[in-house]
C-alpha cells in the first residue's frame, strides 16, 4: 500500500472555539470513484487506531472491495496522522492542541468528500469511535449518506463508558513522569497502567475463561498483558491517547445543532439504512444501548455478533467474527 | 457497638514461608453461643471491607439474628485491624509484609473459632473476598462447616478477575509517589486513579444507564467518582490494598493440598449445604462462574441476585438486594 494522503482543511474552527491552523486530515483510497460516483465507502477510524485498521475488509470479494467501490479510509483527529498533539506546532502542541469533537471530525471529513468530487456516500462504516462518527454523518448530513454500518459502538457515550473511559484516562495521568502533558521521555509507566486497566474491558470473561490468548500465541495472561496491550499502547502518544479519549468521553449525538442534547431525537432523524452491529459480549459498547439506539431510528437494523471476543470482536482479529460484519455489510450495501 | 476485640495467634506461619511474628486477628461477635455451641456463623470480610460491613445483616429478625446466632465477624488479614502493612512493626512493615493467603486466613480463623470453644460452624458466609473464604473453609474444614452462603464471589479468582485487579493496582503503582510502597505521605494521585477504574467496575452497565448514583445523593458521575469512590479508597493505605489485591488475585481453591490446582475437584468434596449467590450483572465475579462452581458441587443451591447493582448489588446498600440475600441466607440456615 502507499504512503496516506494529506487533506489541507486550512484553518479549521473547532466547537471549542478555537481555530486549528492549517489542519490536515491524513486519508487513503482505495479503489476509484465510477463515473456515476455513487460507489464511495468512507471508513472512519476507532480509538487510538488508523485508517489501514479496516485493511482486513478491504479485500477483493470482502464487503470494501476496492475493485467495485472507492473506499476512503480516513483518520480522527488526534490518532497521530491527522492532526493532533503530537504533530501540531507550537501554540497549539501536545497539551494544547485544543478539544476536538466527533462533529468536528465528521465536518472535517465531509470537506475531505466533497474535495474528492463525492456528493453522496454509498456507506458511511467504522468500528468503536467510528461507529460514533457514522451516527453523527447521517445525523450532520443526511441528504449525503445512504447507509451507515456502525459496529462495536454507540451514537452517545453512555455514563458507564464515560466511567470506564475516566478509569484508563486516571491510570495514565498517575503517572508523574505524564507532568500534565509536558513530558520531555513518554510517561512509561502510565501508559503500561492504562494498558492493564483496559486490558480487562477489551475482551470478556468468557475470552478469558477461555484462555483465548493462548491461540494469539501467548502462553500466559501476564505475556499477554505485556506483549498485546502494553505494546501497543507504548507505540503511542500519550497527549494524543488522552486528546482522542476526550473526543470519545464527551460524545453526544444529541448535541448535534436542534436536539437539545436528546439523542433518541436526533436518531430518530436518521434516514439512512442503517445495520447496527453491537458486540454481544462488548463490555463498554454494551449491545443494550446499540438496541436501545436501534430502536429510535426508522431504517436499521439490529444485529449483533455473537461473540466472546467482547470489544475486541470489531477489530479484525477472529476470523469468524470477521466473517460476521463482512456479511451484515454486505447485506446492508446490497439493501 | 463496642470495640473489635484481638485474638493472639502468636508467630503465625504463612504458606509463603514466612513467620508473621505476634500475628493478630481482629474481630467482633454479636450474640452468645448456646449451651449446644451449634449456633456459631462465622462472617469473613471483603476487600477493603471490615466486619462492620455486615451490620445490615446481624440484627434481630434479620438473617443473622445475634438473638439466635453467636455471630463472629473476622477481619482478613491486611485490612488494616487484622496484621496489616498498617500495623506491622518492622522488619515485616509496610511493603515489608508477607504475603498472605485467603488460606492462612482460613487457618488463622480456624484458630480463633476454636479458642471460643466453637467445634461446629452452623454457617461460614461472606461476601467478594469473603465468599472465597467460604468456599476455602468447607474444603479445609469439611467437618466443622455445615453451611456456607456466600455471595457475590467465586472459588478461585479467574483470569478476568485476575486482569481486573491488574488493572485497578497498576493504577495505584502508577504513582511514583508510591515509590513501591515507601511512602511517607499516601500516594493519593495513585489511589484516586484506582478508585475511578474500580468504579466501572463496581456498579452494572445499566445502572449507570439509569444513573442510580442520583439515588445514593450524587447528581452527577463526577461527584460520585469523587465523594464515592476516591473517598472511601482514600481512607485505606496504599500497601493494605496492593496486600490485600495480592491475596485476592492468587487465590484458587484448587490449591490446598491434594487437588493439584484443580479447582474443580476441590469444590467436589464440599459436603456442607451451600446457597451460591453470584449477582446477575456483576463484572468481576459474573454469574457463570458461579454457576459452573456450583455444579461441582454436590449439595449447593445457585440463586443469583436479580439486580443491575452489578458487584455492589452484595454490599448493603439496595434494601431490594439486601433481602434477596437475607431471605436466600435464612432458607440455607432452615435447611
Amino acid at each position: 500500500m502507499p504512503e496516506h494522503k494529506i487533506f489541507s482543511l486550512g484553518d479549521f474552527p473547532l466547537e471549542c472555539g478555537l481555530v486549528l491552523r492549517k489542519a490536515q486530515l491524513a486519508y487513503q483510497v482505495y479503489g476509484e470513484l465510477n463515473s456515476r460516483k455513487d460507489n464511495a465507502i468512507l471508513l472512519c477510524s476507532w480509538y487510538s487506531g488508523d485508517h489501514t485498521g479496516y485493511e482486513f475488509l478491504i479485500r477483493e470479494g470482502k464487503c470494501f472491495d476496492p475493485t467495485k467501490y472507492c473506499v476512503i479510509g480516513v483518520n480522527m483527529f488526534t490518532n497521530g496522522l491527522s492532526s493532533s498533539p503530537s504533530t501540531t506546532p507550537i501554540p497549539m502542541n501536545g497539551p494544547h492542541f485544543p478539544a476536538t469533537t466527533i462533529r468536528d471530525n465528521v465536518r472535517a471529513q465531509h470537506a475531505l468528500v466533497q474535495s474528492l468530487g463525492i456528493e453522496s456516500l454509498a456507506l458511511v462504516s467504522g468500528y468503536s469511535m467510528g461507529a460514533q462518527q457514522c451516527f453523527q454523518w447521517a445525523v450532520s448530513y443526511p441528504d449525503m449518506v445512504e447507509r451507515i454500518a456502525p459496529w462495536c459502538g454507540a451514537a452517545r457515550t453512555t455514563p458507564h463508558t464515560h466511567v470506564f473511559i475516566e478509569g484508563f484516562t486516571s491510570a495514565l495521568r498517575a503517572d508523574a513522569a505524564w507532568n500534565h502533558g509536558h513530558y520531555a521521555q513518554p510517561p512509561a509507566t502510565g501508559v503500561r497502567a492504562m494498558a492493564r486497566v483496559y486490558a480487562g474491558w477489551g475482551l470478556s470473561q468468557a475470552w478469558y475463561r477461555e484462555e483465548l490468548f493462548k491461540q494469539l500465541g501467548h502462553p500466559s495472561v501476564e505475556d499477554f498483558l505485556v506483549y498485546f496491550w502494553e505494546h501497543f499502547f507504548l507505540l503511542c502518544d500519550a497527549n494524543n491517547l488522552l486528546a482522542q479519549a476526550k473526543t470519545w468521553q464527551d460524545h453526544n449525538v444529541g448535541d448535534s445543532p436542534g436536539f437539545d442534547g436528546d439523542w433518541r431525537k436526533a436518531l430518530a432523524t436518521i434516514s439512512a439504512k442503517a445495520m447496527v452491529m453491537p458486540g454481544q459480549t462488548d463490555l463498554y459498547f454494551p449491545p443494550e444501548d446499540s438496541q436501545a439506539e436501534t430502536d429510535c431510528m426508522p431504517n436499521a437494523v439490529y444485529r449483533p455478533i455473537p461473540s466472546i471476543w467482547g470489544h475486541l470482536a470489531g477489530i479484525g482479529m477472529n476470523p469468524e467474527d470477521n466473517d460476521f460484519i463482512d456479511a451484515a455489510v454486505r447485506e446492508c450495501l446490497a439493501s
